[in-house]
């Protein structure tokens, strides 16, 4: 099979779908959804068999631990996706929404309607349950979706969709409509993020290096989120048990997610009075503490010395850079220097300062007194999340329904003309 | 000079300046717009003895009437420019509103804050009105620009770059907030649109050729206004009276523009009524008129035949394709399949085709009983535009000031933590 001809029919597929999807009223995405659902946990045997087969090879392969983790399914993970699928359908339909109209002085009226992207294209490593999740958040938001997940998934991926067909088929919607790429031939990435005329935007979840690769290749607008390299910000103005619960929960809550904090600041006229404290905190959940030099006068050597590298670094691991700055000013220059513009919070009770805090500082969330383990879909409503959008251009922050939907100008005239 | 070197500075700059740019007041803002439009107004003849060099090196260049035409300034249009800086003072400023705050269960509050989005390249051709636009929406918005006009307008864009950078030191902003690149090597666009990392988006403004050119090399993303291929079609439902208007007035409005009709879309059984009096009319104001087979049966022999690329031609002329369709079905399939997501307009009475008309056509603009010429940022109540992008991602249609903002999640708490 010539990989570019499959995934230019893949491609016409898409587009063609994507117009009966934009049609697709609520109740039929909403039937697709619930159907979907239940042939994900009628056929759970189905989906652990084939994810058992993946399971098989990728050991074989020597695949990492975290890779295999990610990879496995079980009854619990096949009962989440489910679950998943029947939340989005409980969650409102954003297509066709209309505000915003006002009348003009030509005697227009004039407002906006919410339409989908058209097709999106979703490219993500071996988590089989992102095919279940993507899948139905591109049906509800009225996208056609191609799918390229990770070729360790293979079989789990194929099985899935199996599911995903079904669905489709049973609320009588085109099964081109989600369409998950039937090779593992790399080619097929490649062809994906260039055609334009067939794929309106892509989205890849993973590691840094996808994402970035995916980036500088495409000739189709990528929704992407590369890093969460996040801070939170003590200021001496600081409620102290605030500041402690906060910095405590942004670090130790997961350390494995992007919006857990990787830098703590904090005022140097407030870190010996509360950096202690938090140390022992840290040190007996077992994070380890890189600090500046000014932090290791406080806490001691057990403060492992931060190189200038610790600032820019995700460590999506149990450590945590501390560095003392001089106040607010220092604090907003540092994050914008070197965060990763994602989730920043300030710890205040200065009505000022968090105000400053919030204007200035040039990230996808910016939070006062709020761990920055809050900037998540689920957390803030939007339902399950795409992903994480570190871009300015289109979607900020989490991606959800809305994320997937564009805009567009209605006019309601009576037979004006332009004078 | 080195390029590359200058061009990092600039953009280097530029990043810096977007920064004081982000916490500039509105006061501050508008007083450089209006220092400005007073500074243009008065060096009224140094701009004009500047666009007179430009003029007879172009000239002497040979340039195409239509191009010459564009690169000449005036007594109106130097006022015209002034003038159109003083309106954008007179917008409100989009940046820091705050909306959509709610309560989530967490106990966080949730909303967004309008925020600019930092750095805008904007290219465009030999047109020096375009500097003056562009630098003022720029401006209001928060953002730094870089602008690269044509290099046949490069001695009148240094005079108004001059009034611009008086007009900053006037309200005490940084100069580097708009630069205009003072370099005519064409290897300055090519690293304007790849420093991701100092340009936040580039908007190209010329013709088809250029915005191609930029879409395919950038490595920054590009909100784009490819063509405007608009229709219109008129419904056997149609009141005569306003299918007659709408449809000469968005042919003859205006020839040269983007949001004028290129097709007329008819249906058969309103043909015969009437297409003879639009056609007269048209001939009237001397448009060629090219038609399907059955439009020639109707109009006759003075009507061209149209040929299948007549259909997805923007003509950007007096000239008019014309075809006859059995209904709403296929005069959507039809501008979906040809049109260019501009601009299309239905002319109907009946409530269900005009609603479903609304929903699915793909167009950044979509009308009931009005002309396409309103798809305008004056009309549609934007102010000026930087563009028309026919683009879903981020901006769809006339893009204002709003269309150069971004919004980031804003979270205000009491100290709260994930569970």
């Amino acid at each position: 099979m010539n990989v570019k001809d499959y995934m230019q029919r893949v491609g016409k597929a898409a587009r063609r779908a994507s117009r009966a999807m934009a049609r697709a009223d609520t109740n039929q995405k909403n039937r697709a959804l619930l159907a979907m659902a239940d042939a994900i946990a009628r056929d759970q045997d189905k989906l652990l068999t084939a994810n058992m087969e993946d399971l098989a090879a990728a050991r074989a392969a020597g695949l990492e631990p975290a890779m295999i983790d990610r990879l496995t399914l079980s009854d619990k993970t096949v009962a989440a996706m489910a679950e998943g699928l029947r939340q989005i359908a409980a969650l409102p339909d954003p297509v066709g929404e209309m505000d915003d109209f006002t009348y003009r002085p030509s005697g227009i009226q004039l407002g906006k309607m919410r339409v989908p992207l058209g097709v999106v294209g979703i490219i993500y490593e071996a988590r089989p349950n992102v095919t279940a999740d993507a899948a139905g958040l591109c049906l509800k938001s009225g996208n056609a979706t191609i799918l390229r997940g990770g070729s360790e998934a293979f079989h789990s991926n194929q099985a899935i969709a199996a599911c995903v067909q079904e669905g489709l088929r049973a609320a009588g919607l085109l099964t081109e409509a989600v369409q998950v790429i039937e090779t593992t031939d790399r080619a097929a990435v490649g062809e994906l993020i260039t055609m334009p005329e067939f794929v309106d935007v892509i989205v890849p979840r993973g590691g840094k290096g996808l994402i970035a690769r995916i980036s500088s290749e495409a000739r189709v607008p990528v929704i992407k989120h590369l890093d969460g390299n996040c801070h939170v910000y003590i200021d001496d103005t600081a409620n102290p048990d605030k500041a402690f619960n906060v910095a405590l929960n942004a670090k130790t809550h997961r350390y494995g997610t992007c919006n857990t904090m990787e830098t703590l600041l904090v005022h140097e006229a407030f870190a010996e009075f509360i950096l202690p404290r938090l140390a022992e905190a840290y040190w007996e959940k077992g994070v380890e503490l890189r600090g500046c030099e000014r932090t290791r006068i406080i806490l001691g050597e057990k403060v492992v010395p931060a190189s200038s590298e610790d600032w820019d670094t995700e460590y999506l691991a149990p450590i945590l850079a501390i560095k003392l700055v001089k106040g607010l000013d220092e604090a907003i220059e540092h994050i914008n220097e070197h965060g990763s513009h994602h989730t920043d919070a300030i710890i205040t009770e200065d009505y000022s300062r968090a105000r400053r805090f919030l204007r200035e500082v040039d990230s996808a969330s910016v939070m006062v007194n709020a761990s920055t383990r809050f900037a998540d879909g689920f957390e803030y409503g939007l339902g399950a999340e795409i992903g994480i959008s570190t871009d300015k251009i289109h979607a900020r922050g989490p991606v959800g329904l809305q994320g997937l939907t564009s805009q567009k100008w209605v006019v309601l005239g009576d037979g004006q003309i332009r004078q």
